[in-house]
């Protein structure tokens, strides 16, 4: 029997509950992975489509915490806010909102489920107060920019800069 | 026709989503309603049941800050705390965890509605990830907490405190 890998972001929506759930393989531990998560110069550099530029303007990654980054293309910007709920070595829990859509607020949950051999799935749940709100998400076009980023991820392991 | 008025609060599980929502008239403007949820003074004289006492141990009510408090009784301590992901005059974001359930997290909504005449309808929204974790908040006897701290906030109000 061949295991299930994530080398593509598999992206699913919850049948009962107004959740995304994104599952991805990385060849990192579950330390970098965190890292890539909680380090401001790292998460500008993967985090988005590749077409975007990321520019953090807050950024305190600490329990009860908060931050604020920007995308940009071409004089074109795009705001995103929330709080760092909590920061575990295995686990973080922020909110999530886009400048766009101020009322529409995520809970998002991020696991980093240890493969062994320096692997790590990252499990992130992505939790909206309604299924429309969700599935607007889910029609945004929202997989390319999350695989883009984690591609851009998976290139950052590769080169070492974690 | 009789308006409805929510004098006792309405407690309701959401049928479709992982939702309490809780419904409560108060004598009040939204503005006061507004500071008897980010004063710490003031909340911690209200808050829970009336056999706890409430310690607020960090307060930073601004959007992106965090809270925590510790109600007690007879030198049994219960933590909760959480994040403000956003403050605004009519609306309050926050998320909220128990101490004594460290993985369940909640993202809070408060809404206040100007009814005129001084009178402002709080409609709070409480979401989790499962139901499961929704009905064993209902099932833990929140409402006589939830009633008597809002009976104190209304006499506090009667009071001319806020």
């Amino acid at each position: 029997m061949i295991p299930t890998t994530y080398a593509v972001a598999r992206i699913e929506a919850d049948p009962t509950l107004p959740i995304i759930r994104i599952t991805r393989d990385f060849a990192a531990t579950p330390a970098q992975l965190h890292r890539a998560h909680t380090d401001p110069e790292l998460f500008a550099r993967w985090v988005g489509p590749r077409s975007l530029q990321t520019r953090i303007e807050e950024w305190d990654a600490r329990t009860g915490g908060c931050w604020r980054y920007v995308a940009s293309r071409e004089g074109v910007e795009f705001g995103f806010h929330g709080t760092f709920h909590e920061i575990r070595p295995d686990r973080i829990v922020q909110t999530f909102t886009f400048d766009g859509d101020p009322d529409g607020v995520a809970l998002e949950t991020l696991r980093f489920e240890d493969l062994g051999d320096g692997r790590t799935r990252l499990h992130a749940q992505s939790l909206v107060d309604s299924f429309e709100g969700r599935d607007a998400w889910l029609r945004s076009g929202m997989e390319s920019g999350i695989n883009e980023g984690y591609d851009t991820l998976a290139e950052l392991m590769t080169d070492g800069a974690l």
